[in-house]
């Protein structure tokens, strides 16, 4: 603890550095720097959701209404944020959400995110749509990973890429379920954003016009996702829309270890999908990716945890930008927090080390929101400190 | 369903073409486009609604409201859209809505918007303000038609009009009754908006810098209302305000096929319309083009839902611009949604083709958000898929 | 009705005139005109409200905020706005609000609006601080007039308005009750108004920017309140803060026509005004002059309604910028609406002529908004008309 | 009461000053100046709060949305503002908030805001922060102090602190709960705002353009904390995480005057705090600058009141910028409002005198608001002067 009032000296003596990491004091600096770093396409594909991103913003929205009743006198010298997930030992309660083509943002991409969530004690999620394969991504750290699986028309993929990711030492697998397609994003359409991107003269003029990123990019840069063959477009096409329950029986039997559904929003396929196997639900709407108009996951959390919460962890996900959303969602009584583009936010900035900046700036907040909240440690929240809860309660 | 994939993948593919409709993505983007191709006065004519707008956009907003709880590992490889509406089989859910001098828009008018919905597979509601006569719009598609009536004060008018509808083999007959009087609006009376437009300055220099729809409407456009005489001044004239619920029993005793009530807010209305004969009752404001204060028609709709469900198809009118607004409106119980100023949109972009785009556009995006919400036909939709409801059902 | 139809037939056909008061077609139109005529520190004066005019933006929200449920299939061919207030008929729901020192807006001041109020068929109420004495006013007009008193320390002065407000054949007397002290103006402290005026070189440029309200002010202009000696300032000293129930009991006493008492919002004090003696309550919060932070009067208006309808009517005051504004205070339950600051824009933009244009809008509007609301006659209003309120008696 | 109608009057006849702080007329106005008048960093310093600040938008927000019922016809030609805290009669129910390093703001810092609260009837709280040494506060007012005291690793020190406070005669202790670490102000961190502050470029530049502010700070400016050793960074070190309800029993046996307990929001901590011995709450989050995502002091003051009311006083804290705001919250059931920011703008603008106009502000405009609300003395006020509490009582 003396550590952390070392650093909130510290920030108050030292004048913002010229440059390096540290002066990047919130996600929503990083996310700025990052617009000014990054090709339009590539950043829009990260920063972007579907149609009028209006779920996208609900998310963040919602979690800013919440509103805390902080408790004074308790002891917080020493703030305990570690948590398990799955059983697992994390040092805090946040996981490097799964991400797509993650090589756009930064051209180290997933190998980047993975050494950063390993440095900062937690579990990386690694993408089927990764830029790097899973061997990659494993070859790159020795932290916990977790394999994020799209069911695909070939179930023969899908077999391998489980068989690949025990390999890989991935420790659960993470089913995700709320894509049978593609969300619209319209950012993208509008950038004519493709994968693998075109050379056009206007790809030259945005790469001249970020030439750190650009050169870096032409030099290591993964296009494609790796663990398949072909682009975005070919990805679209083996997507397969006629997944269903039966499909999670089937994955449930492959697969020996930890399942976890991701994509959940009602509390009937909560409790259908802990019925079936799995340990653990998502609640999440993709980041707002795919459904526009879709509810936002803060609103959607009491109801899966009023639905599986006795048998299964529920894992937040969706527009955690501040250490005080994730004691939100935890105090509402989620297990932890998949964090997604504020990695990328860091990514962007400063590969490795801007992806852990990203951590460690949410691992702080979280910290000092838990100190002046008075919860010494994260197992300790619950929906007492939340002010609208209180109030039913009491009502 | 692997159709729709390859869009999905082609929409990733390809860069949006420097022209060709394809690469309008959404009616937004068309309303854009519309308001630079079409003089002012005309364009907000179509685009406009009574005094201060407030009900125009509650027609939207509060459909953009709407949360939706998706469902997900449903088979969603044949997205079915398909309904019927009073027994006649369509290929989607929406209705080109009945509007008045289309052909202000563009100088064909509702040829174009009655051959784009056949080409969809849908019904077109040719208005009795309609540019072109019923007898045209008739001669110019085989595609299923429907009639929107205006009893005038001479009820042999509205008999002659009723002949010539059954005549064109129009299906139905959609009666308007929120119009005992025109509404104020206040773009128009600030443009100077007349029918038939005068001849000044200002309406050549609007011309002059709006040049591609000023020569095809100077070549072949139509000023008034052409199953009437005269324009909408006239109109204005011989709207029947005293039109009751007595005129309702003659037009249902003159008219013997299928009746629509369009214009209908409250419950004991919509009761009372179909205990005196309707099939089904549009819930409409006139797209806030009449009385300024009306309640938006997707907070009058349950209500009016509760009321005559059971017994009558309730059809929706108001505020859709995405295809996630008719999953909302089918979702609360809604047969089908009329689609006005998006296909207005459409054909001041491309005439037929542009209105085409439209559907092709809400269309998609219905299917998409059906698919991404876990439903695959129209016809499962519930209020099940709204979060709100759902959480009052549970509360 | 049909000369309606007419009115409406010609607004599609007459292209606005380039000069003429038929060209303002909404009171926001009236107000904007009126901005540039005056002089900032006039029209501040009479559009402004007090401190950081919270309330007087809650009362124009709040009203907007109302939705209402349309009937339709009703004969609206005549509607009858013509309503009795204390038992006197007049030609439509609403009376010109009492407002001080109108001579600043427009030179000819309350003159201008009782004739205007006159010749719509309804009563003007003049104020004990108007710009002109009540037998100037008398003398304008043969048209309905009560007068608006303020109780000062100095009974005498009372009863001499009293007195004089009898001999000027005022119908009725209207208590202000909301004025213990003046509100805080900021607009007017920051432009430094005074009453009277000051020459200075700023008030010197204002008016030679205005120079037709300047030249007609200099020639036949009055400064300060007429019925009174002394200016704002001696007002503001004069007003008695310890008014009392006792004073309304002597006024009761006093005054033996009918007595309205204007400036109330709580229910409680409704029905003791009403057990003293008052025939009406004017809910007012002084278009937020007085208290900022006081309630919306729509929002206090169901509760003095509950407490006093059986036994007094319920006048409306604050907020109406439309006509249908007007229909939703009546359809909650109120007598008739006063109209202050719509009339003073129609004043400042024409005299008497512009002040008659408002109300002729206002009625235009509210005969509109009956007809589309399917509603022949003010007197049939009630609150099915209003979507929560019908919701709150199904629910 | 007459001086008060006089003032009115002066209000109408004077024309605002070129100078002189009787032209301030409103909290926003000062602040609007301050922040010309203060170099950046410092007003920031001040003015900022924590992260987005979020919960300190919340306070001014939650109070501004408050709406009042207003009362008329009860005398109010005395309006008595005085009341008692904690047994002491004070001139006006406000309260100089402790505010830390307030010479920042303008080197006479605390004396100047002691002085002024001294000269308004009402009590100081003098921080442990303060810039003057609380013997220097005494030193320069006989008026009433209170000791705002943050308990730090050292007991010994909280123990001398309590000494000297005795020794100047602060009437009651109040001990600071929400601070186990400093809150992350983000516009501080932006700012390179340090304490003591920096000579660098930037810092010499803002000099130069605020002149006024720079001459004087230089000549007799303070930097640190002057009751303790060392800048706000050693501050930071030096605050105890591990302060618990234990050290509250420690601090109630070490003080044997009032005991008032500062940073409270939660009803069972409010409850816990008087039964441990505290004789009165502060509802605050301070200011918003600690945690950020707090809920708005007025939307948690209702439940600490049902908690502890009958047992304690309770005093609000945080978003008062009118009078308006003072009496919302003394109608909820507050006894006394602390006043923070407001007297800083003063202080930034005039030094003692700006604090003073600060608090005669804020007085006048309660007296006004209790005039204009018809309430004569604040001792009157409850819960039936708010619609919202009015309507739950019908309801």
């Amino acid at each position: 603890m003396r550590g952390q009032l070392r650093a909130d000296a510290q920030r108050l003596l030292r004048r913002p550095a010229g440059d390096g990491l540290a002066r990047f004091g919130s996600i929503a600096e990083l996310r700025e720097r990052a617009r000014r770093r990054v090709p339009r396409p590539m950043f829009d594909f990260a920063d972007g959701a579907a149609q009028d991103e209006l779920t996208a913003r609900a998310n963040v929205e919602d979690l800013a209404a919440l509103r805390i009743l902080p408790r004074p006198l308790v002891d917080v010298g020493e703030i305990d944020v570690s948590t398990t997930v799955l059983g697992r030992p994390i040092a805090m309660p946040m996981l490097g959400a799964p991400t797509g083509l993650t090589a756009l943002t930064h051209h180290q991409g997933e190998l980047a995110v993975a050494r950063a969530c390993a440095r900062a004690g937690t579990i990386y999620i690694a993408s089927t749509m990764a830029s790097y394969t899973i061997e990659e991504i494993r070859a790159a750290t020795d932290g916990p990973l977790w394999f994020q699986l799209y069911v695909m028309r070939d179930r023969g993929i899908a077999r391998d890429l489980m068989r690949r990711a025990r390999e890989a030492r991935c420790e659960a697998l993470v089913l995700t379920v709320d894509t049978p397609r593609l969300g619209s994003r319209e950012r993208d359409r509008r950038n004519g954003f493709t994968i693998p991107p075109r050379i056009t003269a206007r790809a030259v003029v945005e790469g001249l016009r970020r030439p750190t990123w650009a050169r870096a990019f032409v030099r290591e840069g993964r296009l494609g996702p790796a663990n398949l063959t072909g682009g975005l477009a070919e990805f679209a096409m083996e997507i397969d829309p006629s997944l269903s329950w039966r499909d999670l029986e089937w994955v449930r039997g492959e697969w020996d270890g930890p399942l976890v559904v991701k994509g959940v929003l009602h509390p009937d396929d909560a409790r259908r999908a802990v019925e079936l196997g799995a340990q653990a639900i998502v609640v999440s709407n993709h980041g707002g990716r795919q459904l526009d108009g879709a509810a936002s996951t803060i609103s959607a959390l009491p109801g899966v945890l009023d639905a599986v919460a006795d048998d299964a962890e529920v894992h937040f996900d969706g527009g955690v930008r501040r250490g005080a959303d994730v004691l939100k969602a935890l105090a509402l009584g989620a297990r932890v927090c998949l964090i997604g583009r504020a990695l990328l936010y860091g990514l962007a900035v400063g590969g490795e080390a801007g992806a852990a900046r990203a951590l460690e700036i949410l691992r702080g907040e979280l910290e000092l929101a838990l100190a002046l909240a008075g919860c010494p440690a994260v197992g300790r929240l619950d929906s007492s400190w939340l002010l609208d809860r209180h109030q039913e309660r009491a009502g």
